[in-house]
């Protein structure tokens, strides 16, 4: 470790043993088969977790504010009044068949910052918050990170009290009958927000690397491919005779994974959703479509490759003797940090000795919507295999500790 | 037309009007929207055809017989005593969403013969009987070429007796129920069968012939291909660092088409069945399986392509990084027609001058049961934009009249 003279980080570290029982703890409310948990937004489950997450805060000496998202905020003052807060946190809401650690794992880390601050007497001048971001991943009530975008004003009051879940259930209804819909006036400012999360991707596990600092999140597009081609026979249609939607879809898939590959390492081109008309063996698919997710994290490179991948499947639909739709569905422009948070970040990772690299944020996060509001910046721990959204994601005691410490040393550095 | 001099099939020509009137009378049973038709297997449908087709055959002087599987044996009497019976037919169920003409007119164009037959006061040594065999469509009651299948000795009689639909129900049952489980002791002997049958393919259309020569039936194997990568997050997970099933599996579905290419006009490569375990645009698929339909009428030339089919699987499986598992579910052998059958039938061709030419069968047919345990060959009659086995189904009145009058020459060169 490297510290400077006389900083109190040198002597300070977070308790792995109290984090990762945290993590234990909180991994009982809502668990399922195989280590798994299903907590969905606003569910009696989300509800104990931030009841439990409640408690934990005042006994740490905490103030909790809700707001009218839902949105958790735990606030440790700081000395020096008029200072906004720093703040930090992830969501505690999981998917149905999700883990112990995405989401849960940034608001423990705050939580683990703020008590090691408490047991080594450190005072800031800056508050320090920790932060509950409401229904993140949007399972029961859409959309997802909802909580941040109504805190970054991406979704105003209006549309907020309108979602809905299949059920008809009014979420401000829900909220409000748990207990958990705040009166807090305003939104709550802040004057830097920083968000740990597992990686939900394999590098930093294949580079060896205890940490990521995360300098943005990658822009997404989405398209919607239709191939329109002809049902045949397949023992009677010769193959130089055939509208094979299948077929056309597939050299598609092929062409659209060489054009991301030339894109360079920072692109994603993916297919997970394809479906097709029939589904006889015998019959030649005479209608496909799927779904082509991009990313980039530069804007006019996600437009070009966007554009690129649209002309890839007009070209072989044509070729193919196929017609071809494509439809832009959603689109995401990329995020970049705060330069001054992310320097921070990479500071602690520095000072603490941990190997870490830069890297963009491939998923969408909360911090991508605070980003919009006030300074921001992410940070990732490794996960097993790269595996999330599953239960059997895993992420190590040691490298979740490395993390917390390294947001220990940078929400220190930014309320100072 | 060029006919040796005495041949009284100079003179005769069936009766093209009847023929269509025929057609449009038996396609009110079942029809549905569109044109189309629903008549399945023992169904009350198909019992009001065979009705129909019974009344047909006994104005025409026919005696009907029923064997223990449901076919039925319309037979006008020869001259010489002890001749076999010369058969011609095919079958009238049909699919949910069939039409008009796959099946029907087979039956149908037999019956127009043996009608020209006694409008001409022509004999023939040998007896003539139009064949309608029992479930060609395999709709309610698996496997399809039931009754043919039972004729040739494929399924014995305590396999016929176990056959059920999806609700339980005993085929036997229904059978006997509708009045179709006939006593005639034995297996109707035959001399020859001529199946005529639309071409449900487009090369007749496209080459402007009236007439196809079914020299073969193509042999089938199907593949079970199961491709096993890792599910991941498509915004986290780097391109050069995925187990992408669905994405390996249009490598093969690329590279399988080419296979059969190369394999020359005769050969069937088609895959209309894909699916997927996951269906999330943001989940890459960690688990695809597909069936390969595979057709060629060399034995040994369907036997190589398949291997190459399932070499080519393994080795794109393991060039992206996935698991692939490759099982033969369906091997059925290609059949040759007889050549004295198929040559009869060109002689009708070319005698009546039509536009035709030899080809294969890519569609299995009663016909090729029959093959095993009689003389047989088959003609086709071009369909519209190789359509079948939907509404939209349609062979043109003069069509089915070239065919019924190249059935006629055939018939009767073979039965005097």
């Amino acid at each position: 470790m490297t510290f400077p003279l006389n900083d109190p980080m040198a002597s300070l570290e977070v308790d792995a043993d109290r984090l990762w029982s945290r993590h234990m703890e909180m991994a009982r409310i809502g668990a399922i088969a195989d280590e798994g948990v299903c907590r969905l937004a606003m569910s009696k489950e989300d509800s104990q977790a931030r009841e439990l997450l409640a408690t934990w805060c005042r006994d740490a000496g905490l103030e909790i504010h809700i707001d009218r998202s839902g949105n958790m905020f735990a606030v440790r003052p700081g000395t020096e009044p008029g200072r906004a807060v720093i703040a930090s946190g992830s969501h505690l809401d999981t998917q149905p068949h999700g883990g112990r650690f995405d989401g849960v794992s940034g608001v423990l880390a705050a939580l683990e910052v703020v008590e090691t601050l408490n047991d080594g007497g450190v005072q800031t001048a800056a508050p320090i918050a920790v932060v509950n971001w409401t229904n993140e991943e949007g399972v029961r009530y859409a959309p997802g990170l909802l909580g941040s975008a109504w805190y970054a004003g991406l979704i105003d009051d209006e549309r907020l009290a309108g979602v809905r879940a299949a059920d008809g259930t009014l979420f401000v209804d829900e909220a409000r009958e748990r207990g958990w819909l705040g009166e807090h006036p305003g939104k709550f400012e802040m004057g830097a927000f920083v968000e740990l999360h597992i990686e939900q991707g394999p590098v930093l596990e294949r580079e060896g690397r205890q940490v990521g600092i995360v300098t943005s999140v990658q822009g997404l597009k989405w398209l919607d491919v239709d191939v329109t081609g002809m049902d045949a026979h397949a023992g009677t249609t010769p193959l130089d005779q055939r509208q094979d939607a299948l077929l056309a879809s597939a050299r598609m898939l092929v062409a659209l994974n060489e054009a991301g590959r030339r894109c360079g390492p920072a692109a994603r081109v993916s297919v997970g959703r394809l479906r097709t008309a029939t589904d006889g063996p015998s019959t030649i698919v005479g209608h496909a479509s799927f779904v082509i997710d991009i990313r980039h994290p530069d804007v006019a490179m996600l437009a070009s490759l966007s554009e690129e991948c649209a002309a890839i499947c007009r070209d072989i639909g044509t070729a193919s003797d196929c017609a071809v739709r494509v439809d832009e569905r959603i689109s995401v422009p990329p995020v970049d940090f705060d330069t001054h948070c992310v320097d921070m970040l990479e500071r602690g990772a520095i000072d603490r000795g941990y190997a870490y690299r830069r890297m963009t944020s491939g998923a969408l996060h909360d911090a991508a919507n605070v980003a919009r509001v006030a300074p921001t910046a992410m940070l990732f721990v490794p996960c097993r295999d790269g595996i999330s959204h599953n239960v059997n994601e895993y992420a190590a005691p040691e490298d979740l500790a490395a993390g917390a410490n390294v947001l220990l040393n940078a929400l220190y550095k930014l309320a100072i």
